[in-house]
């Protein structure tokens, strides 16, 4: 019974493929691979400390990274001008090997803020965008919406957009349909997909099987599922801290030795955790100092841990060995 | 049994009374009343249309409102440039008789800029701001934040500072400790609160009863409600549309004729939630251009109403007897 | 423009409003009042204790309320058996004084069960039947299947039927349509709303207002601002610990003493909070025995409270004015 | 950096083991495997048909399940009364080969209850019970109420006990803290968690490490991924239709043939969707008739599907190649 199905079923399969492929004669831009979101390190009066960005960016440079992620969430590029946003892209371009990619963060409420700002940041340098769903009006934040918003971004984008979904800070998932509408537009390369759920991020990969089109787990915590399900990499806040083990995850899942994996994967869910829904960017910036990089203070209206939390994400990474 | 309770309780209120008249020797802003939060004409380029703004501005200065909010969550102030923002409330003040007040809504992610904003506001005419909670990274944002956040922009602002809580976009209710803590900085006059929660709202009224602090019903859909349990106004979105009949209903409300402002109040809900929760601004644009305002197109991502959303609106108007 | 709008609305109405008296030509149960939703009493070993329940109703049956709620969510229904629950209303019925409502909540899961335990309500001597939303497949308890399971409730029911949602526990909430259509059944009285949307209980009382439909507010929060938009009574869980009060608390209401029915209200929120959504039935009993009555323990697994939020339960009271 | 880290790691892990397997002498029973959690046949008039359970029994006995779940959400448990649910499972032990494990849903609101029931589920051949959280007071069912109520449960269970998270139908997760308590408990032996939070579940087996527990995937669309992390097997409604797929996916997962079991997973996704959280129990049942098993009708409140949810349904099967 199983194989008969299953032939008919290919063969449909096939079939669309091929139309497809004589439809989209280029592959688009491989951004498979780990990417730490970096974060934006501050001085005290609450300046953005481009000394001490370079110098986490030298370590970085020698992680085996696929590149790099600027402005998202954990870049705290909500709380950064216009200007300090693409500055600070600028600067990271000037300081990354050209070997590895930039994606910049370039989403704004508006949409034609967020082609501007779009613009802006493939002229400074960026390899790719990474748009995050527009939310203060969620309500209305529908498929059409959606897919009118991220439209007009691609069109008029320079460079490939990635789509960015991460419901935990916009209170709104990237519909799967809009997802797989949007899948097909040349420009647009693939999701960064931030909410975790793996049976989602399966039908997401299903669903678009048929493009080039890649997902990346949003998160360290669910890292090796969503390699299980076909997805292609990740932007994992924890690779700021711990970027030699994320990437040793990824190596595993890749090579298939999903038992090793499986033990690692298992001991970064904690810290993992503990720098994002937990205590958040202040948590990250503080484990970072831990593991020799620069994290400093957030901007304001952040505020720094109290003793009970930052007791806490110390036993959250010492209970897993890695402090 | 009840009276001697009463009795005992009142006492001690009475003396907190005292200490606290001895404590502020002047009295905040009063800003009882109703407000449109005005919504923002576009041209068909989606530039602001300061022309259809203008005409707008004749019509709502000859109603009876204590004065206007400009760039509530209904003027898309997260789709304007802070130019745009800033110009806009210039051109209001320059047309709004001076007997009104203007409010202005100065809030961004960070402190750094909402503290700037506000002045910025203040220099352009605003008599007070109207600050919405930050919310992006809603995880963090516990009282702490919150009040670390406001007290910031109060202690730094040239002008009254109105809370303003609206969950249904933020994510976030601005909680009541957190409130009641702020209602004693001089500085910060009262709260705007969309949430709708009635015994909330009677609450926050009652924890702050000994300060000078004024509770705004964020929503014509419960100002009766709030005006019961002690609320001085309200800024309401279909005030942009029924203007006179919300101006009413807080008439009536004020002379105590509950019975007939029960039925307008029953009579106005259903249009208010059309053009709020429901439909949003867009309703709230196309239920102005039916009564005579100018409301035209929002800006993108925000779209158009469908043809049945269009009708739906039209019965939730109709049905009620206002069309 | 206002006043024609009224007339020709108000024309519409009346014109309906003579229909619908042809068509109902008997008055529905009339069941406006107060309702304490009492607790049930266990012994040591959790079972009913019934000479405690006893004196507990001998003293509710000399306060002014117009009747009682037996199996209403503080009755922690869900754990009692179904002969338990029969046999406590016969028990209520037995001391309660005849001029007294009894309200039996005889609600369960499916629609067969639920109209069987209707029956056995009715019989052990129920003046009416609160009926619960069945939830637990709440992700197909649409409007549809609400309304199926109401009206062969209702049909089959010897005694007028009570719509009951209380989303806090249920997880859903009755929606509006599903009530405005079941308000026209001859045997359904009124609805019950803990929810405490006070824009929807407006909505509903105003979408009623051409059937003779009663609701009552499912909590003392709400309870004044309920009254002012047209409900004419609750059910409130603090009425078995502050009866006399919540009773007043009525009669300012009906007497249009805003006023002094404004500042009762306010002092009766935080022990209300305190006694249902914060610390649920523990502290319902708790309270129940300082203010005289026997309250005991709960059924597992409800826990009893912890001593802190047995000294902030108290705080509750105390700070306003209550112990 | 990392192979230090690991090292250190595994030698307190490995202190732990030893001390955990001195103090369980012996092996927990072994539930690993797949499990259909089996629909509840009716009769036109709504009572239990227990010549077509016969017949799907017999059916099933057929496949390579590792047994079956009597009373699981999908049973329609809370729709059966106490006798019921003991006579249905009867009735599976009479058909069932004793090679099959026979899981029986006994969980109840109360803590009293759930104890006599499952009692009753022992005595009626049940060789393990799934216990669901109790959930009507979810505002208080914290780690410590469920805590007290597993351990009063297990302590008196003849049979071993799986936890069951199912937080669709409960609003509520058994919270981490109180699976790693309850997993050392020498009666419970695992959990089922349907929740699909994968990040969670790899925490779970993570932090259960040194304890003989087990957890299984509470549903097809996570089941590749639950394995990937190290969950032990599943109870899959989609198993009811395509049972002989799901254990397929099973052993795929098993041999580590992950490229095959990820294209077979991808397509079980919208089928596994459509009968669980879409359409629920009348989708499944609608289902396991196009498939050659009786579904019939649900109990009401539950309906039967409209016209366009049927077709939708057929849809998901067919456009995944299974129809």
């Amino acid at each position: 019974m199983f194989s008969v199905r299953a032939l008919k079923y290919r063969r449909n399969v096939t079939f669309l493929w091929k139309r497809t492929n004589a439809k989209n004669m280029t592959r688009k831009l491989n951004i498979s691979g780990i990417y730490p979101p970096i974060a934006t390190p501050f001085t005290e009066r609450e300046e953005v400390d481009y000394q001490k960005l370079d110098e986490n960016l030298q370590k970085y440079s020698k992680l085996p990274f696929k590149g790099l992620v600027v402005q998202g969430s954990n870049g705290e590029y909500p709380y950064l001008t216009v200007n300090e946003r693409l500055e600070v892209v600028k600067r990271v371009r000037d300081i990354l090997p050209n070997s590895k990619l930039l994606i910049a963060g370039s989403g704004c409420e508006s949409t034609k803020a967020t082609v501007q700002m779009t613009g802006g940041m493939a002229h400074a340098g960026a390899d790719a965008v990474l748009v995050v769903t527009p939310c203060f009006y969620r309500g209305r934040m529908n498929s059409k919406a959606l897919i009118h918003h991220y439209t007009k971004v691609a069109d008029a984008s320079p460079v490939p957009v990635v789509l960015y979904s991460v419901p935990a800070n916009t209170g709104l998932e990237l519909p799967v349909d809009a997802i797989v509408c949007l899948s097909q537009h040349p420009n647009i390369v693939g999701l960064k997909d931030s909410g975790g759920d793996i049976t989602r991020i399966g039908l997401i990969i299903h669903k678009t099987r048929l493009e080039d089109f890649q997902v990346l787990a949003g998160s360290a915590g669910f890292l090796m599922a969503a390699y299980a399900v076909g997805a292609v990499g990740g932007v994992c806040a924890l690779a700021n801290v711990l970027g030699e083990e994320v990437c040793e995850l990824e190596r595993l899942c890749m090579l298939g030795d999903w038992e090793k994996a499986r033990e690692l994967q298992h001991r970064l869910i904690e810290p993992n955790t503990a720098v994002t829904r937990k205590y958040g960017v202040a948590a990250l910036k503080q484990a970072m100092e831990w593991f020799g990089f620069h994290g400093g203070a957030t901007r304001s209206p952040l505020q720094p841990l109290s003793q009970t939390e930052l007791q806490q994400l110390h036993v959250d990474f010492s209970s897993n060995g890695w402090l």
